[in-house]
Formats: structure tokens, C-alpha cells, sequence
């Protein structure tokens, strides 16, 4: 399936309302638990996806629409998130996803943008060239990817919980896939 | 993480709302697609939980307490939500979901089972003998293998249009570690 403005509009409308409903309230071993050493909680992930509203896909959609190839985006921090989370409740996080969220789909709204816009031309810093379309479709991809995670991140609690049905759970033999 | 009655029921009772805001109104290019031959999309995946909860949780629960491991449970069947999809809509089926989900947490509750309750005994047809505790926590790891499962049949369909990015994107790498 190609990428669809549209599409990726309903999807990353939804985000912040399935994971509020799914994380607020449910108690902390499920939400601030992670998977050991480096890796991230529920509650970490939903800074780094604030973080990702305020640093990575609007203002690089504005940086291929205002300077195309010429100059390439800046570089995410992965642990941008650290800041976004400090000293905030998750309740605090969500709200704030919510709402950054809606302001990015406002301005990405605003900006009008025509069939042709898709195939315009910017220069990530270690992919290389990528278009627009590519960048709008990997947002969406990018919510799917950290609902992947949230899930997995869980059933790791009830690793032991679950005795012998671990076998017939795809969700506790996913190692994540991430990229090093 | 010991399984513990209140963080299962936390999960469970959130995992209705939680795809009721991810999915409902959600384009049917999202919703109706598949990861191709004998795979399943999200419809069919809230399809299976409905028939998780008329014949596989509470009914095993049941069985426990009432005849212990002299009796294996009812093989679930895997292909039983092709009937309860037959003739519905989405937004059917996650009323249903809801509904089926929250009767069964107030029947779970009104058992008023006691931490010694935990450890009894039933016999699965092919894991052999489980506890309740362990068949309550794979209840809410069920859903947690099925909301990893929707974020990644989701993501297939734009598995070509994030382009390059696609080496980042971990959800885009799952082969799901279904067991055969």
C-alpha cells in the first residue's frame, strides 16, 4: 500500500487516545517497568515520542519543504526524552503527548500539502536522501513501532507469570528487531 | 514479577478502551488489512478476543475450581472468530469486546478468589498441567501478544512507503514468533 496523507492522519490522530486509555491509571509495575539495562518503560516511551513531536517530524517536514537536499536534518536525540520526562507524572506525559500531537496535525493540516509535495527531497544524516512522503509515512510507523514496544516492554513482567503458555505467546519471544 | 490478581485486572479491564480509541473509525485500509495468506487483521484479531472471552478464560477459570487437573480443558479453537466476525462491523465487534470483556471481570471478581486460590490445578489438552495464576496472567498477556501483533499487521501495510527508515523501524522486522 502506498502512502496516503489521509491514512496517516487517522493513525497518528488516534496515538494519544489509545495509549491514554491503555496507560493512564494502570499501575506502576506495568508502566515505569523496562526490559533491564538500557532499554525504556511505557513511561519513557511516551517521553520520547513528545520528544519526537518537538524535535523530529514537523520540523523536519519544514526543513525538505524550505531547503530540500541542500542541508541535512539535524541529528535525533535518543535520549531526548530524559529531559521531556523529568519531574513529570505519566498522567503529566500523556497530556502532554496529547496536545503536541494535536498541534502537529494542525500545522501539518495547514501547510496544504498537494500530491506533488510527496515526492520532495531532504537529506537525513545517515539515510540519505528520503521525500517527504517517506518522512509522513515513517511518522506513523514510528507510533506503531513504540505500541509494538509498549506491549512487549509489559509482557515482559509476566515472563515467568505466564508458565508454559509462554509458547504460544509470539509477544515473548520478540527481541524488538532494533536497528544497533 | 510474581503474577499479582489487581495488576491483571488493571490490564485487562483497559485493553477495550485501549483498541476502541486506536481502531474505531480508523480507515478500513488499516483495519481490514492482513500481513497476507492465513494471517489475520485487526477486525479478525478483536473477532478472536470476543471468542477468548465466550470460551477460553473464565470457562478454563472455571473448570479449575470445579474439577481441578481430571479434566482437560476444551481445546481453544483458533479459527472460532470467522463466526463471531460473520456479518459485523468493526464498531460491532468492539462493543461486543467491551461488553463480553467487562461481564467477565465482574464475574472473575464476584469468585472472590484468595491468594491460596492461585496455585490450584487444571490440565490444558497439550501444555499438561497450569495453575490459576498462570492461566490469569496469560489472560493478560493474551492481549498484550494481539496488541503487539495489531501494531505490526498495521505497519506491514506501509512497510514499502517509509523507505529507507525502515531499518529503524523494529516493528517492521517481527515475524510475530508465532508458535506453529
Amino acid at each position: 500500500m502506498a502512502h496516503n496523507l489521509e491514512h496517516t492522519l487517522a493513525l497518528l490522530s488516534r496515538t494519544p487516545a489509545a495509549l491514554d486509555a491503555f496507560l493512564r491509571g494502570l499501575p506502576e509495575v506495568w508502566t515505569r517497568s523496562n526490559e533491564g539495562e538500557n532499554t525504556w518503560s511505557p513511561f519513557e516511551v511516551v517521553g520520547h515520542l513528545i520528544h519526537g513531536e518537538r524535535t523530529d517530524w514537523m520540523p523536519r517536514a519544514r526543513m525538505i519543504l524550505e531547503v530540500g537536499e541542500t542541508r541535512p536534518f539535524e541529528p535525533f536525540d535518543r535520549w531526548g526524552h530524559v529531559r521531556e520526562c523529568e519531574g513529570k507524572s505519566l498522567e503529566q506525559l500523556l497530556d502532554e503527548f496529547a496536545r503536541s500531537r494535536l498541534q502537529n496535525l494542525n500545522a501539518l493540516r495547514a501547510l496544504n500539502l498537494q500530491p506533488e509535495d510527496m515526492a520532495r527531497r531532504g537529506r537525513h544524516p545517515a539515510l540519505g536522501v528520503v521525500t517527504l512522503s517517506q518522512l509522513l509515512a515513517t511518522w506513523a510507523a514510528h507510533d506503531l513501532t513504540h505500541l509494538h514496544q509498549i506491549s512487549r516492554v509489559c509482557s515482559y513482567q509476566y515472563r515467568e507469570a505466564v508458565g508454559p503458555w509462554s509458547a504460544y505467546l509470539g509477544v515473548m519471544h520478540c527481541d524488538g528487531h532494533s536497528a544497533p
